[in-house]
């Protein structure tokens, strides 16, 4: 369960809470994770370039159909953190977006999350293999 | 400054605080009042009806210039509160909604807010007038 | 998976799609979800009164280790729609809350969510049955 | 009205826009504009070390009574923008954090923001000269 597979990450981003996304118990805000997580994935997207605007503009968007969030240990105002990205396939329309949140400085495992997105044309689903050739190669190099 | 003007509100919204409104110091962020005002004029406009959505499917929408709350009482988990609205002119192209927040069983006043709004068309400001009859009437008919 | 399981909800509540819950693809944003179901949690303990209460003050509280969503179909600007909330014992130390959205007028199918809490008095881990008994109650009636 | 007062600046912070943040109409949402601006404050005090989180031990904290803003131009996904910070005396008890949001390449004006706050001890007003010193070097300084 404690999965730190370090190993298959491609891509990290770094935060540091806000004050704001702090609730009442003085912690970060369960669904507030969530937003680090997408803010993630789309930064990611958005690094694959050209290509990926590109299939936007076609119509052609990976859409999150399940969402999965182990929470291990509460981020507080102030501390600093990474969110590290991976990615794998599920079926020929599915695919993973490992995601995984550690303090910056100790390494310490913050929550392990893991979404699952569909390739969807206007709205319907189509094999993931119609996303863009680089990022369909992150998807299956990843494969075991 | 403790504006009670109770008679000129012509719409109001119930609400009860969500915890994950709250933050770290037990009280609604001060940022999450724009929302709950945000919300009772997107409700007010709604209930004009048809006329409204007309207009912005011709591109005409009233969009926010300015912002001004009076924080004067804070809410906490599970309070219960009226947002209550009225409209005035400011200028042939700005009008002004008067928004403020009461809590519901004491009456106590918790938020003076004042949001002036310029009519656009396709992004570009226009006289107020050009909004439905109905909307432009309640705006004029507050004027003193 | 589309477990419309209807006989087991023990609680519900109401809501409307607020405006600034929607995002550029002008429908709630997935994080929102969790805000929801959050909320509706809140209120089905404040709806068992002062035990609740009671427990919090003596540093006994229910936290959430994982979240499971799954989203069917989106929510859009306007929509009404009702959380419905059952309970589950997974160990003696986790129980979870099922809780899922439908769209009030069609009963459709938006989302099924999962969340599994362990009981902790003072962030420590405690069996579940110290929680007030109307809660164990809950809990257990609806194991099969 | 577009004070682009940059010489009295003593504080700022760069933000990145994330797509949750941004609404409907695919620009960041008016609230949220309240959420950088708190941040940004609150990196300010952070900066300032340990007298000010001595001082909040104490009970002593600034409290927000009043936010201006004035929206110039909106933030849409993606945009690099800082928020520019500085601070000035209204009375022995209130003070001004002037706050203005730039687009970070073009320097274009975003929003100017004017954050009144009291002074306050356990929840009761108290002159701002008991805050730190070297907070109160900071809003006289500026005086002009």
């Amino acid at each position: 369960m404690n999965k730190q597979n370090l190993e298959n990450y491609i891509f990290e981003l770094e935060f540091k809470v806000r004050d704001y996304e702090c609730d009442l118990q003085g912690i970060v805000n369960n669904a507030v994770y969530q937003n680090y997580l997408e803010h993630t994935r789309h930064e990611f997207l958005r690094s694959l370039g050209d290509d990926f605007a590109e299939l936007h503009n076609q119509g052609i968007d990976p859409v999150v159909v399940r969402a999965e969030l182990d929470y291990k240990y509460p981020l507080k105002s102030g501390d600093i953190f990474i969110c590290k990205l991976g990615l794998k396939p599920v079926s020929f329309v599915k695919f993973q977006f490992v995601e995984d949140i550690y303090l910056k400085n100790s390494n310490k495992l913050i929550l392990n999350g893991l979404i699952t997105c569909a390739t969807t044309i206007n709205g319907r689903p189509v094999r993931f293999d119609s996303l863009p050739q680089s990022f369909v190669k992150l998807i299956t190099n990843n494969q075991e």
